[in-house]
């Protein structure tokens, strides 16, 4: 971990230049360096953060004060906040990052071809990746934790609010870097908070391989817009719950309550439930009773208001919107064909799931509607990193290329093609 | 395959997007479409080809008394020419797509996670490819073929050269497709010449979801600068060989020679080749003479013209050219290290090779090499997509992120996540 003097703004890009230099340096050291010596720094980083609890505390204090000066929201004070417990879970998350298995060298597939060369494929880290967050400061120990367990050299760069917190845990980060003798630009922490530093992450594909923007839509959205290095992202999640026809009631209800209802603000959580009109007045009046009983406003298509005479009428825009609030939106849809295209038209290629007892209806729906995941009879809150056994996540992604749904070691990984000769030639 | 009357230059931007639109309705279309259809239509393009083998013969005596009035030099008129022969390797090639597995709908990896739901990863296709290519028109054929089987839509763009062999070829898709009951759309033809045209399609990403460009450097690096969509490519194939102090001798100067002279014009032939201090009087000397009978142009550095005297001396460009051409640069380096470090630094992450009987140094060959081909004691001429056993390719990636190397069916798919449950909640 390296922390320089903060640049003086005129300097920015040479500074960012200097940073993406070292990372560059430092990720041709990290493809020397084997598991045993990675989960070792883990570990080291993990006890210097234990070590420095008071430390951390305090920084953390100073944030917090100077964000109440500034009139940040409450929410986002407690997206700031470092309290023992989180301290606790970010420390663990270190620790469960080294205990991953390492997919660094695995090669898949080798075999011998008609030539008798001997071809698969090697997975490698990236090289450089870059992150752009907001308040979270435990962001700043879960990227360099992943990156670092991925070979990767990373630049972090984090949201003013959290300065002095980031700088402490750059401290440590640093510290256990050094206990395990890796180079200290394994991770660098951005020392300026001038939003010209993003623009010049962004831009320096010599120097970093993929941007993950972890934040609001507005960050990743500008982000996106301006990158010439690959991001990866997903802007909405505008997920779906559709019941069909043919779905168990009780299962439906089920789902239908914990995609929405288990909490409110993740990118996973559903926004639109489509019911299908044959089974609508079975489902409805059961759903809208629990959505009521939870403060949960309905806002639904015509043939919803007849089965729910309390459910606003839903506009257009409402098929588009994440709400991250105790809102949903309902449609009552003809047929299984209708749900899927309006699944594929209004959604955000998230995270969608299907409630059926028809083995046919479910092989369609996982073939047609073009997800990053395609869940049947369970609720889209399983769409995350830990449930799907990746261990942490880096991001969620809804790109087509490369990395698509949650994002762990692997997505920070690449596969390039080895090959074993005898001093074959091709003829 | 659909082809509509060329349009006017200020209202290509519309047809573009018109083009996209429908390429849209036929990729979710083709989700529905199994193997058996997908293979059913590329034996009736096959067919179809067949029989139009005098229509093919007459459209491309047009392009070719065109390309001659136009001064095209015989390497291009070369290139353009459509023989009995190539159109034989071109039905012949859409046979062999039909032949090979269809990676659409495999799911790996699926398992139980301790919460009860069984997760895994189904391969799926991207969506809609964009292909620009130039002179060679049997690219109409290799293109829409793989496109078809791994399930996307897609829109090609050739160069105006062979706009009659293209037209003819498009008919020949067109009623393929249609004799199988696939939507038109599938493969669309850009009608128009117009360069606007290029600069429309890789900047449509609601429409297209990512672009292959296939030609010269030039042509790929506009594609690259300007693109906002995903751009699959490799630039440059500045490939070596590093033959170490413990390769086999007769191994590495079958290497050498091969990987230099088999042919000039590939992007996996070698440019550049390393040799160790410790062996570079023995392998030099014999080397050269191969280089010299097959009027093989040598550029050294100092030590290099030690042992062949009649080496020009190179200068820093050669370091990082790549010459298409009977010419090869050579540097005799100190050591393992240096080696490595001259690949990282002049090259361009396409196919490297070493040729060593040292296990250490070929393991850490694999592993420090940072490109999307690394090769133990075979020729860099391996470094394609049917001696990978891929089958046909689409291009050859230098990509970190998606497909890396040779790409073929499985780099047009992406994986998204699919979950199953029996009524599943998250707690």
């Amino acid at each position: 971990m390296q922390q320089t003097a903060t640049p003086r703004v005129e300097d920015i890009a040479q500074y960012m230049q200097e940073l993406g230099r070292q990372a560059r340096v430092a990720s041709a050291a990290l493809r020397r360096v084997d598991s045993g010596r990675k989960n070792a720094a883990l570990e080291a980083i993990a006890a210097r953060l234990d070590g420095a609890r008071p430390a951390l505390a305090a920084a953390n204090r100073d944030d917090l004060a100077r964000g109440r000066e500034n009139g940040l929201s409450d929410a986002l004070l407690d997206r700031l906040a470092l309290t023992p417990d989180r301290i606790d879970a970010m420390i663990l998350g270190v620790r469960q990052v080294a205990a991953l298995a390492d997919p660094v060298g695995q090669i898949d597939g080798l075999s011998y071809r008609p030539s008798g060369i001997q071809v698969g494929q090697m997975r490698v880290p990236l090289g450089v990746v870059g992150i752009i967050y907001e308040s979270r400061p435990n962001v700043t120990v879960e990227a360099a934790s992943l990156c670092l367990k991925s070979g990767n050299a990373c630049i972090l760069r984090g949201g003013s609010e959290a300065a002095s917190s980031n700088a402490t845990i750059a401290e440590c980060i640093g510290h256990g870097l050094a206990d395990a003798g890796l180079p200290a630009a394994t991770v660098q922490i951005v020392a300026t908070t001038d939003r010209a530093a993003v623009g010049e992450l962004i831009t320096m594909p010599q120097f970093v391989d993929v941007i993950v923007p972890r934040g609001g839509k507005s960050l990743i959205a500008r982000v996106a817009g301006e990158a010439t290095v690959p991001v990866i992202k997903h802007l909405d999640g505008v997920c779906h719950v559709y019941i069909d026809a043919s779905a168990d009631l009780d299962k439906a209800v089920a789902i239908a309550d914990n995609a929405k209802t288990q909490r409110y603000s993740p990118c996973n959580t559903m926004e639109t439930l489509l019911v299908h009109a044959d089974i609508a007045g079975q489902v409805l009046p059961r759903v809208a009773a629990i959505y009521r009983d939870k403060n949960v406003e309905m806002r639904g298509c015509p043939r919803t208001r007849e089965w729910v005479d309390d459910a606003l009428a839903a506009t257009p825009e409402d098929w588009a919107t994440e709400y991250l609030a105790p809102i949903v939106s309902i449609r009552v849809v003809d047929d299984f064909d209708q749900a899927v295209d309006h699944i594929n038209t209004h959604g955000s290629q998230h995270t969608d799931a299907i409630v059926t007892e028809n083995l046919t209806l479910a092989r369609r729906f996982l073939g047609e509607v073009d997800s990053s995941s395609v869940i049947v009879n369970a609720s889209t809150r399983f769409a995350d990193g830990f449930e799907y056994g990746l261990g942490a996540e880096i991001g969620i992604s809804t790109n087509k290329l490369h990395a698509r749904g949650p994002v762990g070691l692997e997505g920070l990984t690449t596969r390039k093609y080895v090959v074993f000769g005898d001093g074959h030639v091709r003829s």
